[in-house]
């Protein structure tokens, strides 16, 4: 369908459909969008992109994305220092900030262990947490990797890493989650749900 | 959730989030995306985007969108010039070269007549269609424009404007389109394939 564009809309369409899921059709709707916006809005774009590559750096300290290092979680003071909460990447930062209920601070991985696709413990942020466990104070880290297979193994492997030092490792609870319906959830969630059941 | 990123990154995503049909979320994915991908990938696409409002005007002629003016449609001498194909905006040009049935030339509305949304005659490229029509030894002008209510009172429109020249003005055939099952199409697509049923 882009062939019978103009070269410029054809380019911007073939970027467009690099993003994932976003397929010909939708990178169409969305070069189209751009041709009819106001200028200023369009260049607006081009250079938050430009401003993206040019400004984001990872923290020094607990590799959460930053335009300042260290970032702004790292340098609040009024953030609890012994509490680390170690995530798979910079979404899930926003995810816990998102909840208000996290004081303490981070330790992104970038990644899981996987060694169907090649990811070893050297490919992750890993030697850097305990370095961060065995400097400072630390009291608890909170392995808050997904409840996937990948997610549970990365969390055994750093358990095991931080057992020599004197540091509860804890990992997120599993079970239902608010809303839904008992009948949609699967086995293994269910499983998991009666297994951690609490006394009302 | 985007409130926890850094500036750049808010910032992206709050300009991605301006696309239709782009929600935060997918806006955030979109913005982690640039942020991961090579540098140069990055800038190539804010590069398209500046290209695009830079370079992109509508032909003089038939209004498609086009970075040369005439639009290559207009320029190409082995398109017939006695058939214009009537079409609401530029991807209707692209979906009809796309069955590669036409062999004519484009007019392009840039809209539909709409009073519930203050579009007239005017807003239209429509005084440029007749003029082609007057100018220019044209037999056949097809109103491909969609088959909705609007489309169809434009269609009327141009078939009263163009009724006082000597030029034959036709519409798409409607009917049932190809592939799914009767049951799910609508009664008005039945009832117009029914009015329309052909002998075979």
């Amino acid at each position: 369908m882009s062939g019978h564009f103009a070269k410029p809309i054809v380019q911007l369409i073939r970027e467009l459909s690099r993003f994932p899921g976003i397929g010909e059709k939708t990178a169409t709707r969305l070069a189209f969008h751009i041709l009819k916006s106001p200028r200023e809005e369009a260049l607006s774009l081009a250079n938050s992109i430009i401003a993206v590559k040019e400004q984001i750096k990872l923290c020094s300290v607990c590799y959460h994305i930053t335009d300042i290092d260290p970032c702004a979680i790292c340098r609040d003071s009024h953030r609890e220092r012994d509490i680390i909460c170690v995530v798979e990447g910079p979404q899930d930062v926003a995810s816990i900030e998102k909840t208000g209920e996290f004081k303490g601070r981070y330790h992104v991985l970038h990644g899981v262990l996987s060694p169907m696709d090649g990811v070893g413990p050297d490919d992750l942020r890993i030697d850097s947490l305990v370095k961060r466990v065995v400097d400072g104070d630390v009291k608890e880290v909170i392995v808050a990797t997904n409840p996937k297979v990948e997610g549970e193994t990365t969390a055994l492997y750093i358990a095991r890493l931080l057992k020599p030092f004197d540091v509860k490792v804890t990992r997120l609870a599993q079970g239902l989650p608010m809303g839904g319906e008992l009948e949609y959830f699967d086995e293994a969630t269910i499983s998991k749900a009666l297994e951690g059941r609490r006394v009302i």
